[in-house]
């Protein structure tokens, strides 16, 4: 009888494409686009404004990313001018279920974090 | 009565230190760091074999500033050769139970993100 091992997604190995996935959603821009969409969906300026600081290209790259990677839905409508909004598919949205509490968390502990900073610096 | 607004952190304004603290724990080495020190203390070589891939230096400037951040303990030993072992504080140990539900579902995740970019290439 031959054996096979069942190949797992792994990204503690360089070479899983797990480890791109995780990259797609752990840039700072896309952390926090998802986070926002999670909110509702966004028209692509309205976005801009939300995640304060982004540039357009970098929105843009951003969401184009998300958009191949299944976590976001890019629809535009008929009009004039035209819309487009964005809003997060299902993926997107368990995506954003398991960054939100890593975003809670940055907030509330960001004063030990600044304390520790200080200690570090002043050694 | 003079009125104070309570200041908070929030990760969504670009001026908030809150921000550089998500990127401490969100760059891609830094959330491999921090979940394989979940597993128990590492010595430098050991944690860069577990984290297939990382360079000397990546792996050498992620620690720092994990350290600097209060998230990661190093200790060294005083013995010959020195050994230097890294641990996680309490601070790092809240951080990598935030991140490893992330990783899990980023593997778990991984066929269906992978049938997403084949069909966005195709389209």
């Amino acid at each position: 009888m031959e054996e096979f091992e069942e190949l797992v997604a792994d990204v503690f190995s360089r070479r899983c494409t797990s480890r791109s996935v995780l990259e797609t959603i752990t840039g700072r821009w896309a952390i926090l686009a998802l986070v926002a969409l999670y909110e509702g969906p966004y028209r692509f300026n309205a976005l801009r404004r939300r995640v304060d600081g982004v540039s357009e290209k970098m929105l843009s790259q951003t969401l184009h990313a998300l958009e191949r990677d299944g976590m976001v839905l890019r629809v535009a409508e008929s009009s004039i001018p035209p819309k487009v909004e964005y809003s997060l598919t299902e993926l997107g949205r368990e995506a954003a279920e398991r960054l939100i509490p890593l975003l809670e968390w940055v907030e509330d502990r960001m004063p030990q974090v600044v304390s520790s900073r200080e200690e570090y610096a002043a050694r």
